[in-house]
């Protein structure tokens, strides 16, 4: 029971103060154990960080894998605009550190997330090589393609509450069609 | 002279290590200065933050004005792309402190920084609006269009390096086409 426990108590703490920041001792605290207890879980801090990259990134590639609907090219990339949006919203904390403390991994560590950010960024490479190749999307070069849409979609974090001016739904909406537009194909308006 | 060789070393550890975990003697160290000589320059670690962003802020903001083409609103759109990305790759360490650093800043500081993202935002919004009001774009939300341009854009600095397969020229080129295509500009294939 402890172990998602300290997870999440580093989580918090990454997120708020950022990795080097952070001590054992205060992660201790904040699970509510003795800083001893803490290395029955983790061998260090830089485990504690690895493990969090690791699990968000497998998490995300197997809710994906789950939510993907396979078939034509432009339903599957509406359906992965909304889940990437879906999935980042449920986890700012999260995503926040997958983003800003690849600066803290070990370079043999950095290997390992990069290798599973790039089997990600792989998912919509192939949507939109699909969508070239079927003719129905209009794409330059499918790699920028992929990285664009991922930092477009990514962005959503950093600015949405929930309770403001459009609810997560109206918000997959308007850049679902913008993702589709980003790659030539003009939907109706929502 | 010490006042930008304090800004420079300020930037190159917040942006390695985080804000947090980044002392006064640290950077007075970094620069070369006794930790009380620093004190001479600012009064705090929080007014260099300040400083920093406000003027990352107040320099995108006089750089476009003097980048903006004005006229119509896709050349305007095309060059606006163009010029965030220029301007964000020259900077990297003053971006990524500018997105990963709001969690440090005091709430009044956050309030003036906010303004004048929110400042910048209204760039995009307006060529939106006026792309839309003119009928050469189709926009569903100008707003939600002005954060998913900018954070499209600025994603270049996740993963671009100089050297690599395209240069600069060629990134513009590729997402100045796909920002015009995210609001139902097409354009010829580059």
């Amino acid at each position: 029971m402890t172990g998602p426990r300290v997870r999440a108590a580093a989580e918090r703490l990454f997120a708020r103060h950022g990795y080097a920041a952070v001590s054992m001792r205060q992660i201790a605290a904040e699970v509510g154990i003795g800083a001893g207890a803490l290395y029955h879980y983790t061998p260090d801090k830089q485990a504690l960080l690895r493990d969090m990259m690791r699990s968000h990134l497998d998490d995300l590639l197997s809710a994906w894998a789950q939510a993907d609907p396979g078939g034509e090219a432009v339903a599957r990339l509406d359906a992965f605009a909304r889940f990437h949006i879906r999935f980042h919203l449920d986890r700012p904390d999260a995503v926040f550190i997958a983003y800003m403390e690849l600066r803290s991994l070990e370079p043999e560590t950095f290997a390992e997330i990069e290798a599973l950010r790039k089997q990600y960024e792989a998912v919509p490479e192939a949507i939109l090589l699909d969508g070239l190749q079927s003719g129905v999307m209009q794409v330059t070069d499918v790699k920028l393609g992929s990285m664009a849409l991922i930092a477009m979609l990514t962005g959503v974090n950093t600015w949405y509450r929930d309770g403001g001016r459009l609810d997560r739904a109206a918000v997959e909406d308007v850049y679902a069609r913008m993702a589709l537009g980003m790659v030539g194909v003009q939907t109706v308006a929502v």
